[in-house]
């Protein structure tokens, strides 16, 4: 393969994770030791940052600042929701693209997010392809819904993960901690699938978690669901509930919709949705009377908890950014980074790269197998906690400052 | 002072903290260890197991389990919220926790909790005196808010503080990841006080926090309010504010009770609110119009988080605990166990231990000094940053079983 030389695009996409970045910094740190990559830029805002020609010189920052990126979690360089439209429909932006990439001789481009970001990838491969622009194109895999097809798991999925289940265990301890009981729900993302809700099982297998957990992988039957808290809080004086965000009904509605009806209208005559959590505590209320209840939402924070990350996910996530340069300096091209679960010689979890086709990923979602979730549909099974636990190893190396984490400050220097 | 023998019965009681077991293994390990301290008892759910004669018997628990309880969230032993009638009015209880002293001949008596629980512990600690019972009885501070009077700062709202501010560094870098920019209000806990929610403020000073920060010691003003936000939002497009639970406006009236107008009714025909942050969020959404926002609520996780704990908050809990059953053991009693800042040879921080009278801490809240906190009401100054800081530092030194924190599993034997 010949080597190629010219400068390197790296953007983020998508929503946040506690580890994003340090994919990030595998791909900037091993770019600019690398001798055929010229420049190393990060586009602000993803795609929308090439197209707005808004590209960050990385080389201007500071190394130890650049190292810090390692355990500062969201996107650094900015992040965005932008669908290209298909090339054939509207090429505009495929235009412009190229026009940046020729600008600034872009003969690499990492693309680093979730499912959608794996189709803005994907299209900017194939049309760079059409159009004859020698350009390696990579994805770098993260998300903490763990959906993406083909991939044992993905880069953001066990730190978020390891947080749910830390968190689960400490507001067991708390909520039962009364002589007066108390019910107590958790709302936990995930709109099409479990995977991060099925977390809070570990915190039950630990002996301190969640009695019930319910995923979207399951049709969600409401009288099923409060037929399964009467039947804890009478045997047990309480009742401890997990959730996923995108709990639905056998006809699809999302429960969290179930709310509309009785929420209160802002001043702009929209319905205020008080969340999930609180539509089934006010649903349990209704039926179970004046037992204490509390429902959580886990909100932004389980996303980024750089500070409970799983070390794991930190290093498997620098390795996936550092193995897509690898890979392209040495002649890939069109292909995400995906992980393959082996053992080692002691038989113990090991996380091996493999290379997936864009096309095949974008777009594609994975859920929690059905078998891997108990038969009545709340709770999961060994087979799940086999999966997740060697995701979840490792305390995070941060920095201290003030007895806080040092996160990485950029200086962000516009290239021209 | 004469030796007194006999059993002890440690109490805790009110809300949970991330180190409150701390304290109570503090005493614990100390009472067990000494020679006059002939058992050890551990009241279910604080006062109200010693009027329910349900006792655990502490030296039945394996000693490496209970040195967990340094690292354990929550109260191990089980809480209250009970409050004693003036034994003038009622003695009822009174005689009753008398008959328990004296059926397992208990002469040390640890309580462990905030205002109201240093109020239980003065009033048995009076009761016993003019009954002449011998008892040593001594109050063990904790508490999240930081509001028990003439302590410089109590066990339990460090790790709080560390938790908010860290939560908060880790949502600034969220929030403002996105090309179309937000606006988010974070909700802490604290009625009366604004400790906790001062925290938010060490995220500012490390240069990743909220722009405005509101606490109850000022009167809000609505107007004020929204004007703060919509000239930071102008001025850099987004805008991240924490305000504690308890803000209210100058009639005294609680600004959480302002969504109440318009909250939906349950079952019951009782008003759901939304909480503080949400309410909020929906003022501004009248106002300031289609920006994108979002409220979120701490909740239960800012008091239990002991995975984010403060390690120099543990330590000192711990000490608080140990000091109370060695004062007790040398004659002390009818006192609570404070803290006093002073500093080293080296001029670093350290703190110290003082004893209060009963009498004078039960029932008095102690404020964020008005001068701690800027002219416009919407921040802390850097008076607050050097009293809260050497309280944080300190990684937790906790135990990990499967990546995740092990916490204590005691056995709870019921004493006979």
């Amino acid at each position: 393969m010949k080597e190629l030389k010219g400068a390197c695009i790296i953007g983020q996409s998508g929503g946040p994770t506690a580890v994003i970045n340090a994919s990030a910094y595998g791909v900037i740190r091993t770019a600019l030791d690398s001798p055929c990559i010229t420049k190393v830029y990060g586009a602000a805002h993803g795609i929308r940052g090439v197209l707005d020609d808004t590209l960050y010189d990385m080389g201007a920052e500071a190394a130890s600042e650049l190292a810090l990126l390692m355990h500062t979690p969201s996107s650094a360089l900015g992040s965005c929701r932008y669908k290209l439209k298909d090339s054939d429909v509207d090429d505009t932006d495929y235009k412009r693209i190229l026009e940046i990439f020729k600008k600034y001789d872009v003969r690499y481009f990492f693309y680093n997010g979730g499912n959608d970001s794996m189709d803005t990838c994907n299209k900017i491969s194939k049309y760079m392809q059409k159009v004859g622009y020698e350009c390696r194109i990579m994805g770098v895999p993260k998300t903490i819904d763990n959906d993406l097809y083909g991939t044992d798991h993905c880069p953001g999925f066990a730190s978020a993960a390891k947080y749910v289940a830390t968190s689960c265990m400490e507001l067991y301890h708390d909520a039962r901690v009364y002589d007066k009981n108390m019910i107590c729900v958790v709302e936990i993302m995930g709109r099409h699938a479990g995977w991060l809700a099925g977390s809070a099982s570990v915190a039950t297998y630990m002996g301190q978690g969640p009695d019930l957990i319910y995923l979207p992988e399951v049709d969600f039957e409401m009288d099923k669901f409060i037929a399964d808290v009467r039947r804890i809080y009478d045997e047990s004086g309480e009742c401890f509930v997990a959730v996923s965000e995108g709990i639905h009904d056998k006809t699809g509605t999302l429960i969290a919709e179930y709310g509309v009806e009785n929420a209160p209208v802002d001043a702009f005559g929209h319905k205020q949705l008080g969340g999930l959590a609180s539509t089934l505590v006010n649903i349990l209320k209704g039926h179970l009377g004046n037992i204490k209840m509390r429902g959580i939402e886990l909100s932004l924070l389980q996303r980024c908890a750089a500070h409970c990350a799983s070390e794991t996910d930190v290093q498997e996530a620098f390795l996936a950014g550092k193995s897509a340069v690898e890979y392209a300096v040495s002649g890939i091209t069109d292909k995400m980074i995906g992980f393959q679960r082996t053992t080692d010689e002691n038989g113990d979890y090991k996380c091996e790269i493999k290379l997936m086709e864009l096309t095949e990923v974008a777009n594609t979602e994975k859920k929690v197998p059905r078998e891997w979730i108990n038969e009545a549909g709340n709770g999961l099974n060994q087979k799940y906690i086999e999966y997740v636990l060697p995701l979840l190893q490792g305390a995070p190396k941060l920095v201290y400052e003030n007895g806080l984490p040092r996160f990485a400050h950029l200086r962000k220097v516009q290239a021209k």
